[in-house]
Parts: C-alpha cells; structure tokens; sequence
C-alpha cells in the first residue's frame, strides 16, 4: 500500500473529509485544498505539532493520540473565539501499520464530527512518530479573542478543573499511585481535553482577553501581562480542583500541579468587573463551570501568586519545551 | 534561552514577519493568527513535513533546510495558479542550537522576500528534527489549477530541466562522481528549486491542469491522468536535460532520473492544442523554458512512456515514502 492509497483508505474513505463540506472547493487529493473563507469573517489559524514521548507516549492507543491531535489544536480556535472550519494533517509514521492508521483516523472522526470541522488536505512522511495539525477557523473581527487586549482591574476566570492532565503525565512516568477512578479520569483528562469552542464564541463579547492552559496557568497568565503590558494577582486557594486531583495529592502539590501544570486546554479568561454577573450567567447557561481565580493590575510585573494570602514559592512557572 | 525567547529572537525580529504585512491583523505570539482574507478569492492552503534524512540530510547547511522547506511548500501555491500570501511553521528540534537557527531562519527569510509571503505563525517543539511548513495563498475561483481539469487531446509540458534533484540524492548517497561544477549545480537544485509561482499565475488562463513534479513526472502525470479520468504519453526522448545531467550520466540513466527521480519541483501543465502558441509566447515573455513533453488520449489507462518510438521500460515510477 503506497502513500496515495494510505490517505485514501484511511482518511478519505473514512468520513473524515465530505465531497460536501461547507466551503471547501478542492479537498484531499490535488497539491492544495482550495476553500472558500466567510466575508467579513477574519482566518483564524493555527499550527502545532505533537511529537511521540514529547507530548504523548508513543505506544498510546492511536485513537487517543489523534483525539489528542485535534483536540488540542482546536482549544487555539476556542482561544480567539473562533468557529473551527477545516484542518490539515501532517502524519510523520516509522512505518506503515495499518492497524495504527485505522485507531488514529477514528479518534481524529469523533473529534471532526464533535467539532464539525473537516480534514482538506495534508502530508504523509515516513520518520519518527509525530503529527502536526493546522485548524483554520472564522471569527467576526469584533469578537476575536486575543491576549493583547486585558486591562487593570479585571476579573480572571478560569473554565473546568486545573491540573488534572499534568497529574496523568506524572502516572506515566511512574511517579503516581492513585487509585483506579482518578486514574481513568486523569488519562481520559489528557487525551480528551474539552476545547472550548462553542461557550467561547458565545462568552466573546464579555471577555477581554482569553488564552488556553496549555504551559500552566501561571505561564499562560504571564503571555497575557506581558502582551497587554499588566499585572495579574492569582489567589491558589481558588484553582478548580478535580475530586481525583484533590483525593490524589496533598494540597501543596494539588495546587502546584493546578497552577503550573499545563495540558489542560482550559480557557483562561479577563472578564471586566461590569460584566460579572452577565459573564457567570452565561457560563452556567452553557454549562460550563468557570472560577474567579484572580485580577489584574496597572503594574507591569508579571503574575503574583498567593496562597493564604502570602506569596507563594511555587518549583516551576510552566511547562517548556526548551 | 525558552520557547518564547527563542521565537521572538529569530522568527520575530529576523524580519520574516512585519507588523504591517498585507492582510495580517495579528501575528506571531498568540493562540491563532488572524488574517483578512481577500474577497472573491479562493484561499489555497498545502501542508508539508520534511524529515532530516527523509527529505534532506540532517547535517545539511540550516540556511539551505530552510530554503528548501519554504520552496517546496511554493511549488503546492505554483501548482495550483495562487498567489502565495502567509506561511505558519512548525520546527521540531533536538537542541537549541542558535546557530542552527540563526541559519534556517536566514534561509526561510531569503525565500520569503523573494516571494512575498510573511510568517504568522507556528510552533516550536523538542524532538528529532522536522519541519512542517503551511503556505496559504489566493487565486481567483476561475483560474485555479488543478489535477482533475485535463481532457484527452492536449499537450503536455513541463518547465525547467528535469532529473537534476535526482541527481544530487545519488551524489549525497555516495554513488556519483561528477565534477565539481555539476556537483554544485545539482545540490542548488536540490535545495533551492524554483517554485514557478509568477509564472503559473500568468499562464493559467491557457492551462486546463497542472501539478508540481515531487514524486516524478511518470508519479504525478500518473495523479493528474487518475484525476482527470484521461490517459497521456510522454516520449522521454523530449524531457529537457540539464547539460549537468548529460554530462553526468549515460543517456539511460539521464532519462530515467528525469523521468522518475521527483524533487525538481518544476510544473507539468496541460495545454490545449488551440493554445499552443500563445502558451509558447507567454512562457517565453516570462522567460521560463517550457518543454512539450507529450500529449493526452482518452484511453484512462494511465502514463504510457516511447523512448525512440518504442515503449519503455523503467526502472521505477516515481519516489514513494511508503
């Protein structure tokens, strides 16, 4: 089976690409995907790669190694507000094993069709285990979320639970012994994180500034005061704490792994103290849980975590690929 | 030196991206670019990944890893007629190694400025070295190029010399010895072809198909005549030879590389025999050297190749990474 026949038994076929899919002219199959954009709708795109043993262990089941893929691209578009389109797949495989292409195509399946976006076009090398997926999505110029745009005296929210994924790559390394319910919830927590794309394109216009958690909250907090030029304060003691991350570590280390452990793809959001009640509505509307974890300042300094109402020394202020 | 630092200091201030680039409302150092796409426009997007030792050798000159990842990537926008725009970059990497990247991004800038496109985006990342670079690029919905247009009847013609990139993967592998000017002359091929971007913008009018010769010119006539639902013959006795490649090979094996060998990255175009000779005078205004290599039949029965009048027999039909 050579390359051509590779993309189209396993993602041509598959249902991952529809000959109808909105907006696409030319998809899989010709040198580009040509699509049609929105007017009056700004391109929203972004590129990332997931390498084996870097972001995910290589034996992992394929199918949650491309619902990881996906997943993770796709909280960049809920970070602006975006509403996802079409992806592209970059696929980088040691070899061709059919049983691992059809695990991954299927994960990658229900997260397109979750998320109602559509695969257009790619690449298939061989060589060290690794994918790289591009997400295009549109958002209306107004309500596109960015990190640029915070002010002093806002409110930080934070959506779901935090350190959850990082207490799952703990598990990997072997570092944690928990029990079987936090286990299954910490690995389901870093293979199927939740993008959230739809509460954030309805949240838009209440919010300022938004990031998702992918390095650690502290670390993704400090690109936003640094690109807004403010300061943030985050009081620990208010980080959303799964059942299983509490039941699983002492509380430093809960919090700890809360505030600098990446992987969460949890929205980070600066919501102005006028639009408080409005915003808490409107989450609980959709469902999704969101905690008031700090504010921002006119100080230029950085971010300042309390724990009991003293500055904390935390080990690390984020995950880092260098 | 982080991720973040990293960027800024060769991706961002290196001059590859400008805050007031065409159509960029926000660049580098966000979740997602935002771009403003033209209206009426068809927006052409192509992924791909180049592997060190795959696709180059991995101790190859970063300036010219980065030309060529760039440059191939042009040559998806040149086959499809579109007007090349931004490019995101994924870069994964076994160290921070600054002259490393000082190198590449050097290469990648040259390229850019030559052909107008602006990086807006990517990703760094830990792990053995690849690059994944998307191009997006703009072409008027009637004069897009693609595989699936082509009709039995036409010419078929290629640009540029064929067999040269071919040829410096046999000297890389040790198995040629030339002298020293085809020696430089084929590793420039190699790793700085010529994406025939102007040019196909200004003859797509006068072509019904085009694809970009990666995978060898029998591989991708092969793609165009499966798309298109046409059979075609090339007389290999036409491919246009470098005096390089004569002077290197025996006329056998010139032939076969020019036939097979991919990575020249010159375009292959079908031409309606009504238009032959104002797609001549164009391409000659444009001082691009076009040679008609063949011609289309109805027969879908694939790629037929003469040599001296006889069918030829050949020792591979294109390079496969599977």
């Amino acid at each position: 089976m050579n390359e051509f026949d590779l993309i189209k038994r396993y993602f041509q076929s598959g249902g991952l690409t529809s000959p109808v899919a909105d907006g696409v002219e030319l998809g899989i199959g010709d040198d580009c995907a040509l699509l049609y954009p929105s007017v009056d709708r700004l391109l929203a795109v972004s590129l990332d790669t997931l390498v084996a043993d870097v972001h995910f262990p290589a034996q992992a089941d394929p199918a949650l190694i491309g619902e990881r893929a996906l997943r993770v691209n796709l909280s960049d578009l809920a970070a602006c507000g975006a509403k996802p389109r079409w992806f592209t797949l970059a696929l980088t495989l040691p070899e061709m094993n059919k049983g691992w292409l059809a695990g991954f195509s299927q994960g990658l399946l229900r997260v397109a069709r979750e998320y109602d976006i559509h695969l257009v076009g790619g690449d298939t090398t061989k060589g060290p285990l690794s994918i790289s997926v591009q997400v295009h999505g549109e958002v209306e110029p107004k309500l596109a979320l960015r990190r640029d745009k915070a002010s002093a005296g806002e409110l930080i929210y934070v959506s779901g639970t935090l350190g959850d994924a990082a207490a799952a790559v703990r598990r990997f390394q072997g570092e944690l012994q928990t029990d079987e319910e936090a286990a299954i919830y910490f690995t389901d927590r870093f293979y199927r994180p939740t993008p959230r794309v739809h509460e954030a394109q309805i949240l838009a216009p209440l919010v300022t500034a938004a990031i998702d958690i992918s390095d650690g909250l502290l670390a993704d907090l400090g690109h936003i005061c640094e690109r807004s030029e403010i300061g943030a304060t985050v009081d620990l003691d208010r980080l959303p704490l799964s059942p299983s991350l509490i039941r699983s570590f002492d509380e430093k280390e809960a919090v700890q792994l809360a505030a600098s452990g990446g992987d969460d793809y949890e929205l980070c959001m600066f919501v102005p103290q006028t639009a408080q009640a409005q915003f808490e509505d409107a989450a609980a509307k959709l469902g999704m849980p969101v905690s008031l974890v700090g504010s921002s300042s006119s100080l230029h300094n950085g971010v300042k975590a309390l724990f009991r109402g003293e500055p904390a020394e935390l080990d690390s202020t984020g995950y880092q690929h260098f």
